[in-house]
């Protein structure tokens, strides 16, 4: 830092295509500091180190970041460059602050170099001090890439490519630049493994109106994929040779690009003369609709997913009946256990949240065998988990009593159930945000003066990101304010409650949007529920539930049962058969 | 236009202040059309002229614009400048676009000149051609300015522009300049009658940290106003002087106004030198919260509003019950002529919607005595009115059945009223935006495959705009999309439904945030209804009723009852009992 006439070091935790999951030789963060919670950035001065972090993490941060000099600062409210306004306020007003720009978006970049140059304070955005100073640093992964197979796909790659194609023309644009990689995996019909739990590729595409441009590792490509990949136009070009690519671009060219998404480091290799225009990627929107193909993959995937469920869950029972031991670790891997007997299974789709008792209420508790609970009875099980497949991804939620439970219990899960319902029961109108109905997943909480602290629902990638977007159901507007709900797309239904020190419950489908009916009123929608995995009747207070909502359990039991009862032993089954009885 | 070469001129329905009423001297669309309407931009080229406006008045368009040579070009899609996409595929590539930029917002100046460019096209902003054609022009009005008086505004002058002051200067900001006439009105505790139901006075603000300049017509200003105003350093100004005393700000200062608000052409005069803030109006978040003062006045306004309402329906009942005639234009004097009996009244809020049978589908039908139905005992009548009195504004939608209305008629009011208890009856939590609890007003509807295409709910000005933002509660989230409910805010509900040909249905209240509990899940909010306007039990089909919802309605009931009795005859009395009996 003294070097480069650097007052102050800004670290965030993120890689340069934006990716949720970091892979290792892009976690710098992680490296400097020891802590390893998803978000977090820490900020460097002559005298000082700090890691800015929200309350999910605090007592991680706190044990992982001892004896290391960086000091544990709460951020007030999550997600937000509080980190910034520290800097304006702690160090003098003609400070020069350093950032590696090639991890941080050009909006983001815009939006600290206006906080700072207020205050009087410099960024200098081409600070790269820790590729030098991190000496057994990995190397950028270099797994092998494998085609998506058309049959699980849908859609060939060239059939994507001229859908984007046409979209541009329509937008006036000569290129599309495209720096996320579950984008790219999608546009490609390929798959690799170079991130957990995201089967993706360290690369960056650019396509032009006559060819696509690849910029990977060629070592990933094998050369059938590679002529493969001739035949539909898209050439392949070494990763780090984006940034001259893009220098050479002719002037009076349009490029057009998601500005949230591409790093800033990337944009100053365009050249003036270039026109650049912003918006949401074209393939974000493409992927985000479903086709049926993709649709029917992912029914057949819940069936074995929900199989692999209720063995777990029948395991567990059987387990806690024959006085055996349980844990949350062990019940994780018990899951992940029999969704690997399934068809097509290609690993977990996240970390899962396998959380007894107490642990239920630390919301993005992510278990580990160190901090593992034994199961007792008079608890209760939430566990959040999910399978990639080559025919589709899944993210379910099951809150599990391990004996009676008492009323409040019965009252939380019924009350955060009702929310689930209160979305999955809806009809709405085309052209409906997730922002204008994410209230029926919260009002029944709302009227007992209660409530959840997290996001309702989130899109679901197909054998890709687990979240994806671009549509959301929460309380927020932000982000692409247009993105209603259309047929094809899936999102998942998850709301909860959480009391802290005593449990969590949480009750997650995933849903499908489908056509409904259509009148002078307009064309309406509905959800389909994908998930197939028995919610517990134990847990749930029938006098609390309309008549309505009776019926849609038990009409979705009946599903159930029907949906698996083949695919499970006689045992397993009859267990069934119990769980899933009228309420 | 040739004089200036000028291929094209856009001709909008707007003022240099953005009103939502239009005062004569700037109606420069109706008078070189014809064309009534609120919303609709008129298109001149040199061979052709164009009304864009939107379904609401298709048919006053086509009548109006009979033999004027313009031809009417609807609207796909409400409120989009549609006319400006025409232009650049109707007109050459190189043609000069004309507008006269004080009728135009910066941020629309900017949108109009970015597709217009993309064209190749140019735009000219300071094409002031009508105001020299338009030889007959009616004068600037000129009406003189009062005082709102403290016992009703509750907060004085001097300590609005205290406030003012104390949040520039947290933004940092040396002025701000206020160029909306409500915002003016009520930071300075003056009202005036320039404007059709809005008692504002036309005039520009700018708020430094020392003193504030009023842009005004001096004549308008008694010299007891003048000395007050002084004495609360507000330094009177010729109206036209705004431009020259921008021009002259020192550089390096700041302004800070709202570019949704501020004319393009006024901002022109500000030096490079001087650095630009943007934001919403101070003044538009303050007012919002109503003060103790006002919140009692409008309890107050509330009765005796009510009360003219209840004459009103008792009157139209008697009248036809009489063998006599009741219509629509009879109906809205009727009304006007009650509340003129009040103390306090000052006019009418807005035009009245006065809809009988099929008329009442037309969602902004506007009342005239030309198109007045006459009332015929198998309809239901929908009355939309309101009142401006010095302690408060009302706002009000009622729906009375004349004879027995058929299930439909029911089924439908039903329906829309769950909408309007949907939200009056909800719980949220602090933080909550209207654009999250807007479908608590259609849930019932789209359970039915029903919608209404308006918003659910506006803010109320004070004896001011009654359409008043910032906080409204409708499907869309564009504007500020940080603006939550708080207590004190104003809001209408006024979900409906609407069969052409047949009939419209709706029930509106003014209701006021107020703190409901405080828990370890957060602050919670609920809403006080605030209208005491009996609601048409004949129309109520109580089997589409919860028992909450029946008991709202009772206990509304039971309240409207006894807050009137007392400003009613015996005879209206006894009415009010029969209307307000438990269901």
């Amino acid at each position: 830092m003294a070097d480069r006439g650097l007052d102050c070091y800004i670290i965030p935790a993120s890689d340069p295509h934006q990716s949720e999951y970091i892979p290792a030789c892009w976690q710098f963060r992680s490296w400097i500091s020891g802590f390893t919670g998803s978000a977090g950035t820490i900020v460097v001065t002559a005298d000082k180190a700090g890691l800015w972090t929200d309350s999910r993490y605090f007592l991680q941060a706190e044990k992982q970041l001892k004896g290391s000099g960086i000091e544990l600062m709460k951020l007030k409210i999550p997600h937000t460059p509080e980190h910034v306004t520290w800097i304006t306020t702690s160090l003098p007003s003609n400070a020069t602050v350093g950032i590696d720009d090639r991890f941080f978006s050009i909006g983001m970049v815009q939006y600290i170099r206006d906080i700072l140059e207020e205050s009087g304070q410099h960024l200098v955005t081409e600070a790269d001090i820790l590729g030098q100073v991190w000496i057994d640093r990995p190397e950028m992964p270099s797994n092998p890439v494998f085609e998506h197979d058309l049959k699980f796909a849908g859609v060939t790659r060239k059939d994507k490519l001229s859908s984007v194609i046409g979209m541009m023309k329509e937008i006036k644009a000569d290129y599309h630049l495209i720096t996320t990689l579950d984008d790219i995996a999608w546009l490609l019909n390929l798959r690799s493994s170079d991130i957990s739990f995201c089967p993706v590729f360290i690369s960056y595409c650019l396509v032009s109106l006559d060819q696509t441009h690849l910029f990977i590792n060629p070592d990933k490509i094998s050369g059938t994929i590679a002529a493969s990949l001739a035949n539909d136009r898209v050439v392949i070009h070494p990763y780090e040779s984006i940034s001259g690519y893009l220098e050479n671009l002719t002037a009076g060219y349009t490029i057009f690009y998601a500005p949230e998404k591409v790093n800033h480091a990337l944009i100053q290799s365009i050249p003036a003369g270039v026109k650049q225009k912003h918006g949401m990627n074209i393939t974000t929107g493409l992927k985000a609709i479903k086709n049926p193909i993709e649709i029917e993959g992912l029914k057949r995937v819940m069936m074995k997913d929900g199989a692999a469920w209720v063995k777990t869950i029948h395991w567990i029972k059987k387990q806690l009946a024959s006085g055996k031991q349980v844990s949350e670790w062990s019940a994780a891997g018990k899951i992940a256990e029999f969704r690997s007997a399934n068809p097509g299974y290609q690993g977990e789709s996240f970390h899962p949240i396998s959380s007894f008792g107490w642990h239920g209420a630390v919301v993005h508790y992510s278990v580990t065998e160190e901090e593992s609970l034994d199961f007792k009875t008079e608890g209760i099980y939430l566990l959040d988990s999910g399978g990639h497949y080559s025919d589709g991804t899944t993210d379910t939620t099951r809150t599990i009593t391990l004996s009676t439970p008492d009323s409040q219990q019965k009252t939380d899960f019924t009350l955060a159930l009702k929310g689930t319902l209160g979305v999955s029961m809806l009809r709405f109108p085309k052209g409906t945000k997730g922002f204008q109905m994410d209230i029926m997943a919260r009002k029944a909480l709302w009227d007992n003066g209660l409530n959840y602290g997290h996001g309702t629902g989130h899109g679901v990638g197909f054998w890709l990101s687990v979240h994806e977007g671009p549509q959301t159901i929460g309380t927020s507007a932000s982000g692409y304010l247009n993105i209603s709900l259309e047929p094809g797309m899936v999102t998942t239904v998850e709301p909860g409650l959480y009391r802290e020190g005593f449990h969590g419950v949480r009750t997650e489908n995933m849903t499908l949007v489908v056509e409904d009916m259509e009148n002078e009123f307009g064309t309406f929608y509905r959800f389909e529920t994908l998930t197939l995995v028995p919610i517990d009747r134990h847990l749930i207070d029938k006098d609390l539930l309309t008549r309505e909502e009776t019926d849609w359990i038990n009409h979705y039991h009946q599903r159930v049962y029907n949906c698996l009862a083949d695919l499970l032993t006689p045992e397993e089954t009859s267990w069934l058969k119990e769980a899933t009885q009228p309420l």
